[in-house]
């Protein structure tokens, strides 16, 4: 990859994956007559042409009809609006809004806006198997973006949907689109451009349930995201979709060889643990605990020596929230010495291999230097 | 420009300039690592100096402070957060929102949306002068999507606060940022990317005053707009305004050549009226009325002939709303018959001559198709 030095190796692609539109034809250079996909001339009817092919190119991967794919800005907004959108669509017949504690804060964060908003209320997780006034609808994630842990979709809603008939599903795919099989059975599912190489600030989401949109203007995307449509991410997004999912299983054994090589860490190092709450983990995702050492320091140190992880979600990273690993039931020592690598295909297995004696140099060092005996 | 025969004349620029990123260095390939701004490694942290990079252009072409410009997904989400933003920051003391009939969708629906969830109420422009309760946000339109029309912001501004010192004034700036001066004297201006050559995908909102955002994440952008940072659709655009910002006099000059060159149609054809409500109109926008043919009917045969002109804002164009100029009090035949030509300073006077010609034969040919007799 140009414009860095042989040694930088970036194991940050779950915040973004690096570089983006890294081989769409269409994406390298801006398209000469974008036009805006509303104008009425030829050219407007070809944008709007480009946008429908796209959009036809989500569904595929999607498994769902084109109509039902909505384009936003992001995963944030994808995920405002299925939590807002539902909320507002449904305000009369009463909702009760439910998700993990560690979800990610796209989702959180709108769940308590839709309360305070008084369109719905707040659900604790532990009454899901109880009953409730209304419609419930269900925040999962597709893929945890702190652990990778993967959650079977399909399994989930339907026994959710078994428990209570009035449930709605929703996924926050950002972390498991074209990475993970298996998006199937839920009523909607978010995705981000610049987490599988395509554009940052183009999103979507797949919707099969009504939803009334928060952002309001000249009534693109079937009434329901308003705004100039971006095209050129459209279609990057889309070429970059295409080809993960096309190669899912060819990728999927790649990074995985990336992510076991890297784990060595933990058996060559005392005291380093790996965090998850089952065995069914994301290959692009290894987060590790280092006794002893704040993730952060250690995510420096690598930085200065051309290694680019982080400490979690970047949402969270620099904002001093309370941890997602501590949410997750973690205690606070291991949570604040967590370290996520997260991989692309576009990683090398040398790149791990370098990564990996680098990881166990540096927290070596730091453990002497810290004075703190290792036990 | 490449990709189109050499008689393909673009005129529809104030629905999106073309093309995107034209001369801007930095946004003709994708950064090789474009990183998270929020990620917390060294790549995050240049991704986050670019960012400030960016944002402090912006702020020195609207004289204000960095932190006050609020990058967003473009236009019509700048206009939902100023508008939804202070009616949420302000419920307390109580909101009435004020704008023009022929304000574009993405004001004139977030007011209707404001009021729906009872946030705000909606005020009559012909009540202005009186007394209301609690604080009014007036929203003006820089420099009006359809007609052209400038209003001179920083008098209006000063009239209505007079008025009433209880106001708060918000110019949507989509078709008058780095094309107008005399953005100065309002508390929030909003600009769109794809505008001014920049990205689609990308825009921002200058706010002075407090607002309280409507979709939540993360809480980047100081709190104010969640979702990863669109990067490069913020240096692309970036690089963009500060071109057009430098020769905003040489451009005006050039584009109003342009512009003088297409209006003579009114003067070769018979019932060809101008559309705008006063004599201070953007060079960048003419609007004219051909009696006895649809706007829609000579876009297309316009569309046809290589010309790409539209009946007005795109947003409105195929949504079949209330047209903007009879909003504005102009006839419905005239409002009808009415195509919009917008230019940008890419625009050359031969592209205007050539389509004076043509318009003048096509309009000739219809009119005599139609046989209806021109008075």
């Amino acid at each position: 990859m140009s414009g860095k030095s042989s040694k930088e190796i970036y194991f940050d692609n779950a915040a973004t994956t690096a570089p983006l539109f890294f081989d769409c034809a269409d994406g390298k250079s801006p398209l000469p007559y974008p036009a805006n996909p509303s104008s009425p001339h030829g050219l407007g009817i070809r944008a709007e042409r480009k946008l429908a092919d796209a959009r036809k190119d989500f569904a595929e991967i999607l498994g769902c009809r084109p109509g039902e794919i909505i384009f936003t800005s992001g995963g944030t907004e994808s995920n405002n609006l299925a939590i807002l959108g539902f909320a507002l669509a449904n305000k009369r017949r009463g909702v009760t809004l439910f998700c993990e504690p560690q979800a990610h804060p796209s989702v959180i964060e709108p769940i308590k806006f839709a309360a305070e908003l008084g369109l719905a209320e707040i659900g604790d997780r532990r009454d899901l198997e109880g009953p409730s006034r209304g419609l419930r609808l269900v925040c999962l994630s597709h893929v945890s973006h702190e652990t990778g842990d993967i959650c079977n979709l399909a399994e989930t809603a339907a026994r959710l949907k078994r428990e209570n008939p009035e449930t709605v599903v929703f996924a926050d795919g950002a972390q498991g689109f074209c990475k993970e099989f298996g998006h199937t059975g839920v009523d909607m599912y978010s995705f981000s451009g610049h987490k599988i190489h395509g554009a940052a600030g183009f999103g979507g989401l797949y919707s099969g349930v009504r939803l009334v949109p928060f952002s309001r203007g000249g009534g693109q995307e079937n009434g329901l995201r308003s705004g100039t449509e971006n095209l050129h991410g459209a279609i990057q997004t889309a070429c970059a979709a295409k080809h993960l999912a096309a190669n899912l299983e060819e990728n999927h054994a790649r990074v995985a060889a990336i992510k076991a090589a890297l784990r060595e860490i933990a058996y060559a190092l005392p005291d380093v643990t790996e965090n998850a709450l089952s065995d069914v983990v994301s290959p692009y995702i290894l987060n590790l605990s280092f006794a002893g050492i704040k993730g952060e320091t250690l995510v420096h140190v690598l930085s200065e020596n051309g290694i680019f992880a982080s400490m979690g979600a970047a949402c969270r990273s620099r904002k001093k929230q309370k941890s997602a690993l501590e949410a997750m039931g973690f205690s606070k020592e291991r949570a604040e010495s967590a370290v996520r690598f997260s991989f692309s295909h576009l990683n090398t297995l040398e790149e791990a291999e370098i990564a990996k004696r680098v990881v166990i140099e540096k927290v070596s060092e730091l453990r002497r230097i810290l004075k703190r005996p290792v036990s």
